[in-house]
């Protein structure tokens, strides 16, 4: 049984979506704790992971410092956290594998994921990042190619492209090491976006992948039986929000989609993650999980959260 | 024939030492010219590189955004680097082996290298490390745990470990890869410092390592049949800077530590180069060769720059 692990931003965050060193590690230990015991129970686990409030530490470091030394772009900012968040999960994956007399290495990889230069989202950006900041300060960086909107009483924040992944570059590296009996870390915040020119060269980008529909993605590559997207909630709610709130068990993707399109799911929160969940099914997958970090164990033998399966 | 490059600063910035983001991506270009050549030639390349200005940046961006976002400490600056020059040499290297004609994929490691708690560095650090400022703001580092020292005209400068690195933690996975035909990237920067606790936890620490010395461990971790310290001197000078300046060819590891011992080499720069070289040959390897980048390709065919062997 090999299982697609994808770990939300509460994975590796404190309270509030604290993003401290110390927040991160704590939460990321505990996070490490679950994937430990699927290890344990015999599990062959490839993980990845958001990086959303990472990235937006990183940026704001860009601006308050832009005069003193160079800006990175959004695509570093990405590999800046792949590190850190590897290297955490490493540390903290070791910790609970050994106290659980598993002997297994771990290993985390730097991922690009491949887009398209011609995606929509790099002519009209819709995905918000960072923070907000008064108009002032937004005309700067509009007037450096970025752009900002207007969102009212909070002020300005900035939009970048959000790619469809088309490829997960460096996936035979981490099928490779999987191979050779390594837990893998991989394609962390979606993977660094970069395009492919005509003439073959690779480029980075200045955009951010969902790191759930890169999951779906990295899933199919590697092979999983099964894709479990990992959050703060138990399963996919729909009337969420009204008195005839109910959890979803067990969908097909057609029943999925057809939800989805009916508005039950939020853009920003659990769309992808539903479209993630249906897209690895719809392109030959047993079977995708959504559930909460503390049901990873059940979601993977069967009988938790949110199951996208064919009857 | 497996080697182990050390690309050092030069080949991965730019003039002067210039750390932008553009001038990083083309001195790496260039420096992957070289290493795709050795491939081409049929020689299993194993890379590491340093990351000195890169983390110097880092530093700048955590002290100037302080008061807006939690700082993060050396080793995770480490593992950022690790993931931004790791991503430049996979798109170049890629690119730089395509043209080449040459299919061998590529990969880049997050990376640990074990040090000891105990480490004389720890309580006397020595390394400086960032930038100089005035009494004033390295006054209120000091009082946040820092050690800063007065460099007089220039200013103060923070000194941290630079702690003995003791096993690459890693190098299990960077070894696997290679096996599967990989074209490595490990121990970026000489690796995230981290100690292990008595109880056996695995924590970074804020030390730097230096990358010369990780490399001719990770040498010997992956069998390498030669290390090359590529920098950008076509060899070690004896008498440097006097009319007896002369460049050192062939030397076995104990006349090379008379010659360190006798205070030839710069400590800042040489003396470590010099170290790893003569340490990777008493400990077991057949050689190493310090030469400049360009030289590469020479140094692995055994005829360039100043070659540490046994008679």
């Amino acid at each position: 049984m090999r299982a697609l692990i994808a770990l939300g931003g509460n994975a590796m965050t404190g309270r509030g979506g604290s993003a401290t060193p110390r927040d991160q590690g704590r939460a990321i230990e505990q996070a490490m704790q679950h994937v430990a015991e699927l290890v344990a129970g015999g599990v062959e686990v490839v993980l990845t992971h958001g990086n959303g409030p990472q990235v937006g530490n990183l940026l704001v470091k860009n601006e308050l410092a832009a005069s003193v030394v160079p800006p990175v772009p959004l695509d570093w900012c990405g590999a800046q956290t792949q590190g850190t968040i590897g290297f955490l999960i490493l540390d903290a994956l070791d910790r609970a594998l050994a106290t659980r007399g598993v002997e297994r290495p771990v290993a985390a990889l730097v991922t690009r994921t491949r887009v398209d230069a011609a995606d929509p989202g790099f002519t009209a950006p819709t995905k918000p990042i960072g923070r907000y900041l008064p108009r002032t300060e937004a005309q700067v960086l509009l007037e450096h190619g970025q752009t900002w909107e207007d969102r009212g009483a909070k002020g300005w924040r900035r939009v970048v492209a959000s790619p469809e992944p088309l490829e997960i570059l460096d996936a035979p590296a981490i099928r490779a090491l999987g191979e050779a009996g390594f837990i893998v870390v991989g394609a962390g915040g979606g993977g660094i976006p970069v395009v492919r020119e005509p003439d073959g060269r690779l480029r980075g980008v200045e955009a951010v992948i969902d790191k759930d529909l890169a999951a779906a993605l990295l899933a199919r590559q590697v092979a999983a039986d099964v894709l479990v997207i990992a959050t703060d909630v138990d399963h996919a709610i729909l009337d969420y929000g009204t008195p005839d709130a109910r959890p979803l068990g067990h969908v097909t993707p057609e029943q999925m989609r057809a939800y989805a399109a009916a508005g039950q799911f939020a853009s920003g929160s659990m769309g992808p993650k539903v479209e993630a969940a249906v897209r690895f099914v719809e392109q030959g997958g047993r079977r995708s999980v959504i559930t909460s970090l503390q049901r990873i164990g059940e979601a993977v033998s069967g009988d938790a959260g949110t199951t996208v399966a064919r009857p």
